[in-house]
């Protein structure tokens, strides 16, 4: 119990509000080489931003395409910002010491939020671009409901209506968080709803998927002229609005008199992990800062670590534009596991090119493993961390303990995204002994990558 | 949807780290008059120090007791206080907005810290000084879980054992809350349990009660050397440890040059109102400060505004020491809502003595009118509040209504002191129109007073 008597346990770095970054940060303009395109899913030609302006303002489309290396957050933007943020960075002694390990482990904590996640980032940049717009309502799909309370916040904001498409089995397993976007005044469906001809047409699929709901919300969004579409990760606006969490970070370890050798966050659709890496990728490709990036993704849906780079559909039902990327296939359907946000069979084409480039290491964890180091964590530093980023946490520690191995004072930072005050039940199971540690069917991979759509290769 | 243009919405004051309070502020010197003594429930003499050592160490018997106007924050306590403190105090400019009141509405937030209320306030100072006079285990008891989550995290952070006995029906209903604890490490059991006499007596009541709950962690504290008691509310001790809400927040409206006419904070056991209000309540003893004090109880359990000022147990069945305290009655059975933490037959000797001088006006709200004020705080300031808070939400729209009718210009402050993740079952059937809004019965109130037990007369 020598820590009873400790008195400097607690590293916390807070930024005052007037440091809240003024711009977000675009990778691309610094990124060697050129981006292969998204292709319009019929005629296979590079998709342009006309392809787009049904379902996003034109603002939005312009940061998609940006080829500027930074781009200024509107002011009342920066407003909402100023509800949670700047969020704390740690430093995370007491787990340093637990694992008795030489590396200085630091954390950025995005769990402050009113939603509990990085999610309103994007949130409310999006919702004030369309309300600006003279958009009235957001439409979108939500799997777990991380996404859609986050929207539904934002839009309660900035006076817009919010309308989720809910995928069946959650809307049905976990009402809190639907609870929590109705608080916040959203209207929320069961996907496949009725409302929609994409949800009636899929009425035999009772317990839905995230695909479906994604149809229903994109079918809205394109027939009203009123109501448009977001999204809450995967494309390069949204990385970009996320990016105010590594801006952060930096000027945070600047405190600690630090910068890390090592940067690790989950990847699921990639905008976490974009929003944290992006600032500090910068400063390697423009000034060579020797710093490894780690994506920490699950073993039950390996994206980057067994997929394919090519050519394929955003969603399951092929309706969006042919996306660049590291994918298991559009049809590919991860065995269930509790972190939802990072249940997709593709990933975000900005940070499949920095994996392809040899920039990012990615790592594929299972669910036991996973949630071994959550509870570690928790039990140390005080937080209860959502099942995704105990996927970083995962890494973190190994790589911690490997430091000690070593005897390397290394320094280590990884994105904690979000609380696990919704996901306690899996916590449950974990300690009970139950925990599923399911594995993907290599069948079921081999007849996604099979029907993956055809394109050109590259 | 003029908002979407303005910049200056949020308005929130954020302390340094520095800034957290180095001494906890003791009312007792500034009372008038001599404050009622607890008497020993066999002799109804004084209850002294050592009446309470078998179950709490010296120092916290000592605070409790305690002349001195200050006592010093000890640094390891300061130290776990910064792993989330100091807590934002928000200007509520959008619901000032929604209101048209020309009222300024302040809040103190406390749902930041890592169990999501202010239990940990007086949880990790508890904690500590219970490890620092060398014990190894804390006994407690909980209901829904607030304060049974906090003591958990305190208990890790200082290497104590946690055994939590919490009442069986919200064991059964309620089994996140139990997660977050175990989460934590601690031992939960199901109350009435088998592993105390007291429980085993009470095996016909399998739903259990806070009343036998407490009976079963005072036995395991009391038979146990190495095991003592904790207790999240009502003690003078406890109220104590509470008092840096109050003291930030006078430090935070300085730097928004204001100070409140009215404070205004949701009363249980009264840790949560005392916290707020006493380092307010100090100034206007000494300085004569013009401040009103509302506190606000549900009207299914309306202590302050029902109950008789006397002389009763602090729990069901009669174990504790008689306190002198506004109470329905030891045997009053409140009818079930949501904020279980207000959902107890008496209060805080401090407070209720605060109620009797006239310096506290209380004031008791339903249900269905407590959840309607929440969810408009929800729907412009962001944050879901708990039950709890919601009725102090209730009482200070209402107040800020009162200005609008008036025409005045005042200074409202009131204490948020949760959020409402684990309470979103309440929300859903609220905004479904389905949420009950019991009464107390009239006749069960009689029979309770009527069975006060023989003791001098306040």
């Amino acid at each position: 119990m020598s820590h009873t008597v400790s008195g400097s346990e607690t590293v916390k770095y807070v930024l005052g509000e007037r440091d809240i970054p003024t711009h977000w940060i675009n990778l691309m303009p610094d990124l060697p080489g050129e981006a292969p395109p998204p292709l319009h899913p019929g005629t296979q030609q590079p998709a342009g931003p006309d392809d787009l302006s049904p379902i996003f303002p034109m603002s939005l489309i312009l940061q998609e395409v940006s080829a500027d290396p930074e781009v200024e957050i509107p002011e009342p933007v920066r407003d909402a910002y100023r509800l949670w943020r700047p969020t704390p960075l740690y430093r995370a002694r007491r787990l340093e010491r637990a694992l008795d390990t030489p590396a200085h482990i630091y954390y950025k904590y995005e769990g402050v939020s009113p939603a509990g996640s990085h999610k309103p980032n994007t949130a409310v940049a999006q919702a004030y671009e369309n309300a600006a717009a003279g958009v009235r309502k957001l439409s979108t799909e939500t799997g777990a409901g991380q996404w859609g309370s986050a929207l539904a916040f934002a839009c309660q904001l900035f006076g817009l209506q919010c309308e989720v498409w809910m995928v069946g089995s959650s809307y049905d397993q976990k009402p809190y968080r639907r609870s929590m976007m109705q608080a916040w005044g959203a209207t929320v469906h069961r996907s496949p709803s009725d409302v929609t001809a994409a949800g009636r047409a899929q009425a035999e699929h009772p317990t839905g998927s995230l695909g479906i709901a994604i149809s229903e919300a994109v079918e809205v969004a394109a027939q009203n002229a009123d109501t448009n579409y977001s999204l809450g990760s995967v494309l390069n606006h949204v990385l970009l609005h996320q990016t105010i969490m590594g801006q952060e970070a930096i000027a945070q370890l600047e405190m600690a008199g630090e910068y890390p050798d090592t940067v690790i966050a989950c990847v699921g659709g990639g905008s976490n992990f974009g929003g944290l890496t992006i600032p500090f990728l910068r400063r390697t490709l423009r000034e060579g800062a020797a710093t490894r990036f780690i994506a920490a993704e699950p073993a039950a849906c390996p994206t980057l670590t067994k997929g394919v780079y090519a050519y394929d559909f955003g969603d399951t039902v092929g309706l969006t534009p042919l996306m660049p990327m590291y994918t298991l296939g559009h049809g590919f359907v991860p065995p269930p596991v509790h972190a939802g946000g990072l249940r997709y069979h593709g990933d975000s084409p900005l940070v499949c090119g920095l994996v392809r480039a040899g920039l990012v290491e990615p790592r594929a964890y299972r669910q036991n493993d996973t949630f071994a180091a959550a509870v570690q964590f928790a039990r140390t530093e005080s937080i209860i961390p959502a099942p995704e980023p105990a996927h970083a946490i995962r890494a973190t520690i190994d790589e911690a303990l490997a430091a000690r191995e070593a005897g390397e004072e290394r320094v280590l930072l990884f994105g904690l995204c979000g609380h696990g005050n919704f996901d306690l039940s899996a916590y449950d199971a974990y300690l009970a002994g139950g925990l599923e540690d399911p594995e993907f069917s290599q069948a079921d991979l081999d007849a996604a990558l099979a029907a993956l759509p055809e394109a050109p290769s590259l």
